[in-house]
């Protein structure tokens, strides 16, 4: 069958690559073009299998292709989304620029299972970034279905893999920094994140306050969010708002025991649980959620969003 | 100079043989005896240098001993701290047998900077558990300095490393399943931990519920514990109440970066740093404590208890 | 299309569940049980996706699947290649019990890069252990193009990750005692895989010594073998004897640069790669081999072999 | 008691730092100034425990210490050598600039197992690489006492933690490239260690050729060498050499058991051990050496040359 040529641009980073792999594979996309300034002319071996040769990014074909993923820096990514736009492409950009909370407006968020509709007729979409994924998919049921106590704070302790900081020479990311260490990273900053998580849960209508602690684990992929939230009722069935949510939805688990980060490797889907606190005055349910960042948390939603921005089976070539 | 003779029970598993090694190491306690069951008459290497050869508990020559710490089992140690008093010997009880929250009372609980001076005249102390360790010299300033909101509910989240669970042939423990995973475990249980904590900040006159959610680390040794507590005020300095209760202390170290698991490894201290949440309506502090589990959570705290128990400077034979 | 029911006994293991993943998601097979006595009644994850619910060995009905795997211990598993032939089934026994050196003879053995035609053919296989397969598949080329000093001894460290022991509960296994750490082990035993290899060297006509040090990675999975092998004469391309030899095998990657463990984990390949020594004196080539020690060491030469048996193109359901 | 004054160039670096903090605890150094570069003027975290703050190592204030450690890149060490000296220091210079088989003579090769006399009364020495010195003390008993076949060729495998690869912002030492990796590296190539290890085999006057295959692990510290030597005749006792040339050495421990890396972390001691091969037709010994490079492979050995140079004990300031 005929195939639809897509584009990566900053391919080379752990996102990007993880991209062209899953485009590789794909039954229905063909990769027309993959940039890398610094590794122009160079191939590259992909995760799984699979090579690629990267082009510099001033010498993408963009009008070969009819949809470019965007996995250039932030900053400089929203120029290239007007250029490939120029050129005829649809686009997902997987940076930060043109996310909610940027100050931008008009341009779909793509969370998929909270934006499909959206998705479906965009021509450029935002892919949401690795944390407020794995977050706002495990706080997205309780809010719709007002559970959540007005005026809660919602306590939020998350903890990456490595690569969510990306494929960058940095010696704070060395093995040797990294390995048998663990340890919290901008807190009380308003970091990037935070911003997209509030601007979300506006757009829902939310009243809380969000505390959000990334911490940084040894080991390579996956996100965990273990969040503590405040209800306005006690939950008999800790796991009702989800399955009621999410029960037709292709790349969301809901579990009973804890989610572990290696049930999620290499898969495009977020695990969640939820359990009672039963030991508390206040009714709180302890909600946690599962991702492979480089997957649902980043290339994977963004093959997710292209599928349904080129009228494809949204499942298409993505590990469940 | 003369040394005491102490005396190890249970010693094969990572605190009893970390345990060793520090009595092998310290300028003024030698050790008269270490017992493990399964492992009697073998000899094995010490974590950092030196070998113990092991005898069977009941072998253990109790009366020779003015001191025994026991590593035993939960459940099996009460009984042999009898035994070891009978003897005439003091007691360092690692396990939960005796700790607060327990049903038990009149033995001073062995968190040191807490309770120095009961510890200092007691023939019988019960060491701390592990997280409590870490959480409650977090917490304890605050409390203690009457900060904390009332009524309020702190949210702890925790993670441990492997040898937090003990040297046990346990297939959950095995690298191939605990390598490149991390997840939440006892979610909701009123695990004994908190049990423990909970006695002890109501022994502070504390009215605030604790969520604690202990996670499993892919590394071997450390606990990190990052704690969202609600203030009855903003605090300008969020170090202050830290530095004021803890200026004296050799084993606390106030930091105001975010501690690392890697610098407090192996060492008997705890590290704290504290953050001021300024982005949400109720004043909160974001509060983060690192130990090494088995150095300040097990046996240097069990041994920093001992040198206090016998008269000896406190910090003798600590790695600080 | 029909897919052919095959049966799993003995799943509980690393390889086991991976050969449940492998059939779950193979074109043409399907699983009509799998076995694990301890854990019957049991519903386990299995690695990817998917899970499968255990029945005790003496329940399976053999009968039912058209082709089986024992994933059996060794010396217990025999016996049940000798019930599953009786039922009628084909058999590919991932144990050591059939293989070559161990006494046995007219089993076909399932290296199947070099016996691709025995196999095809065979009821029953006996499929390769994990180091001879990364071993052999070096070696092959060298000894058949008479290339191999006569007399030789050939050196081979080897390296393996930990699910090479199996999914045992060993306190030898445990995180605690594997991370941050390496070490060789059965050094100079006339190790089990030893006998093995010899055999098939033997098989090949082979004058040559084999010197086989194992040892143990802090890595879940994969095993690479470095091999110093004395030479008749100098080769002024290294690569030509395996590129003449392997030109059309879809699971032998020949390639430049040293074979890494991550470019072929959870796929079922061999990577080769090989280097002239010229600061010897001895014609010497050092030969590396990797292979993910679960799938081209275990359950992936295993459904390798099975489509084989069954008629079925050889690279299917296989991650290449 | 009076401390003498040393300084360090080049600090910032593992190397270095773990100098730094040796230095720190030593019972007669007290550090003079350390320098580094791009951190000049920052202060960081020593291993263990204690800060160091860097100077540029052109403010260093040479004449100020009695030694200097120079861990300088290779390359730009030598001038400092020689402004050191000018300066009236003495100094071991860790870099590769004045090792034996690089065109320098004169210069004693501090392997200070093999050459404590000159290296006793010299004011430079040249601190060994790491993999030399593992392997060198692994095959000095076996030429000192000729048990080596005459011609023979020696396969040295080994493999070690990344912090081997010094502390430098390079994408392939990341975590994320690392870490559930293992592969071999400089194949082939005449690697600076492997002419330091010839030339020192010369000055014994060896006849053998060495084939050395180093590889990264994943892991932080320590170096493993294993390597099979051809004798001149069977060895009854395998660890027999070892244990008459090494009997009275300090920092050197002859085991029966393959040596773990674990059991030399952080020690500044090599572990051996050595097996008969009773399976070959070649006489054949496989010997095993196991350091942290960091401590005997570097920093340790560094300050055992320094103790040695200013006439202190040997062991002073070292854990073994």
């Amino acid at each position: 069958m005929h195939r639809i040529p897509v584009g990566v641009l900053g391919a080379s980073g752990y996102a990007g690559r993880e991209l062209c792999a899953l485009i590789t594979r794909h039954p229905r996309l063909s990769l027309a073009f993959a940039t890398a300034n610094e590794q122009r002319g160079k191939q590259v071996e992909l995760p799984g299998s699979g090579h690629v040769t990267f082009v510099a990014t001033e010498d993408a074909p963009l009008g070969a292709a009819t949809l470019v993923f965007s996995s250039l820096p932030h900053g400089a990514s929203k120029e290239w989304v007007e250029r490939a736009r120029a050129a005829g492409a649809k686009v997902v950009d997987l940076s930060a620029d043109l996310r909610i909370g940027n100050g931008i407006s008009g341009i779909p968020y793509g969370l998929t299972e909270a934006r499909r509709d959206t998705v479906r007729g965009a021509d450029v979409v935002a892919n949401p970034g690795c944390y407020p994924t794995a977050i706002l998919l495990g706080l997205l049921p309780l809010f719709e279905q007002e559970l959540v106590a007005r005026g809660a704070t919602i306590s939020v302790h998350a903890a990456s893999g490595v690569t969510g900081a990306g494929f960058s020479a940095r010696t704070d990311l060395l093995f040797g920094e990294v390995a048998e260490n663990f340890r919290a990273y901008g807190v009380g900053n308003t970091h990037r994140h935070l911003n997209e998580m509030r601007a979300m849960l506006g757009e829902l209508g939310a009243d809380a306050d969000l505390l959000f602690t990334p911490h940084l684990l040894p080991m390579a992929r996956g996100i965990l969010a273990t969040m503590t939230v405040p209800l306005t009722r006690p939950l008999d069935d800790a796991l009702a708002p989800f399955g009621t949510r999410y029960s037709q939805e292709p790349f969301i688990e809901i579990v009973d025991a804890p989610p572990e980060l290696r049930h999620v490797n290499r898969r495009n889907v977020v695990r969640i649980s939820a359990f009672s606190m039963t030991h508390v005055r206040t009714p709180t349910l302890t909600v946690i959620s599962a991702i492979d960042n480089l997957m649902k948390g980043a290339a994977g939603q963004a093959v997710q969003n292209a599928n349904l921005m080129l009228g494809l089976e949204e499942t298409l070539g993505l590990p469940a």
